[in-house]
């Protein structure tokens, strides 16, 4: 019973309105791999860092029993670094580094030891990489995929043709209308459906998540935050929380996806509360069972009366 | 057992990408009272209209059974009329036209037979005027208000004035941030408690809509609506259904708010579906019913399981 994380684990550089930070453990892979570690103990990381990676981070995997196996040290060169700056809303970011570094020529090799997962989390990275990955995959029970806007605008045929071979798609609400070419959602829901994935999950920030499966749709709700402190890596999260649940309970069914979809929703609503990652290093099981209760406390629509309708 | 409406009662023209009406009832005042109307027997109208107010109209109001003693007919001018243009995602709309003609010079007068009202909805007009109703209300249960960003930019004191007296307010998100001052919609939501209405809503569009009370905050999801026809009224159908319900139930107890923000969802949902308030004249029982289903089948999160935190 493992989950497969292949995707980046860089150095960010964070630039917030409450403050900011040089150079901070990330990356794509670095977010669902800790966040998953939370739910079950074998997490099997695929990646590559440079020359500069420090042994702390790599304890800090450790330390979450993060398995590292495919982690490629690649003494040619740095660990990818991004440096992101988040404007007064918190909803907008610029780019104002980057540096591919070792992640530039990155060749995802899966060892033999990880080949059959019970689920593969693709990361966000070129779609060819992710089909690249899942060639090597020899059977899991769910493929799941992230991706953005990059890909969509720059390598839409590539992403096409891995999407055909993915079980769940989690992309933002913009990302959707941009795949689909249509700007209602629903309609975005069905056409992107088509292309390959039986399960969308839709991200919409603050207004929280869409869920659609063959036999519904699941709205759920983002959790109301007071304080937002550092969004990086929240998208990350999502796919940690919501792929974590479903190894941990190995159930498939709608009901169960809606569960993953707000494991995932907490798990995000903890990791912005710090800078970076760090949220996700001191989590109690009680605070995420307390927070899945909130967010069914949020959204409960108390039953209808005798004297409705 | 009654429900007070006060608003604007007018010809609208309406473009949208699916077609185009040049001259529809329409108005807050409208929409308020049609959709109440189908909650409770005692809806009784306060607006004015010119003499060109179709005797068709008036038969539209009195067929929901719309009590129109307080619908002043000004025959020195015509009734007020409004153009827009919805844009392909129907989320911005261009005011073409807007024609004030009486409504210009509208000043409410209570009907003595209006004055104990249950429920007291001000539409959105100026707050001066929504005070000014409220001066000659003996008493009442609940008073509701509406308001848009024109008030809160070129009447902001008026407005603050009159929101001392009220107890729910229902606005959209980019109002709230723009009446409060803060990006934040948790602390919006604060600050504009602080204000007077103890009980606040923040419509959201196509995201649904938060409840703020002292007790709880509530995420109510959007209907996913895959042919919106024409968003005109949406907003005041969803107070109608809103002010509906609570008088209808004569309860005001934080889980009856929450049910009654799904009624004026469930509302508005039927609205957009064809032009102007035309679908707020056939509904039934059942279709109601049915649609405050959907919506609780739609946010629903399971429970945790055996194998949770």
């Amino acid at each position: 019973m493992s989950i497969l994380v292949v995707g980046s684990v860089a150095y960010d550089g964070i630039e917030t309105p409450f403050g900011s930070i040089d150079r901070v453990l990330g990356g794509s892979a670095t977010y669902i791999s800790l966040t998953s570690s939370y739910f079950i103990d074998q997490i099997n990381l695929v990646g590559v860092v440079g020359n500069d990676f420090a042994d702390a981070d790599i304890n800090r995997f450790k330390d979450r029993k993060v398995d590292l196996a495919g982690l490629q040290i690649n003494n040619e060169g740095k660990t990818f670094f991004w440096k992101g700056k988040y404007h007064y809303d918190l909803n907008n970011r610029d780019t104002l580094d980057t540096q591919l570094n070792v992640f530039e020529h990155f060749d995802p090799v899966i060892p033999a030891s990880y080949n059959k997962p019970k689920i593969v989390c693709l990361g966000n990275i070129a779609p060819a990489l992710q089909s690249k990955v899942l060639d090597q995959v020899e059977s899991s029970d769910l493929v799941i995929l992230d991706t953005m806007n990059f890909w969509i605008e720059g390598a839409k045929d590539d992403l096409k043709e891995t999407l055909r071979r993915v079980d769940v798609l989690i992309i933002n609400d913009s990302e959707a209308r941009e795949l689909s070419g249509l700007p209602n959602l629903v309609k975005a829901a069905d056409a992107i459906r088509a292309m390959g994935p039986k399960i969308l999950i839709i991200k919409k920030g603050e207004h929280g998540a869409l869920l659609f499966t063959n036999s519904s749709i699941f709205s759920a709700p983002a959790y109301p935050i007071v304080d937002i402190f550092d969004p990086t890596g929240a998208g990350d999260t999502f796919l940690g929380g919501f792929a974590g649940w479903l190894g941990r309970s190995g159930d498939l069914s709608d009901d169960n996806f809606r569960r993953a979809v707000i494991y995932g929703s907490v798990m995000a609503s903890f990791c912005v509360e710090k800078f970076g990652p760090e949220r996700l290093f001191d989590l109690t099981n009680a605070e995420i069972a307390d927070r899945y209760t909130e967010f069914r406390a949020l959204s409960a629509i108390p039953l209808q009366t005798d004297n409705s309708f």
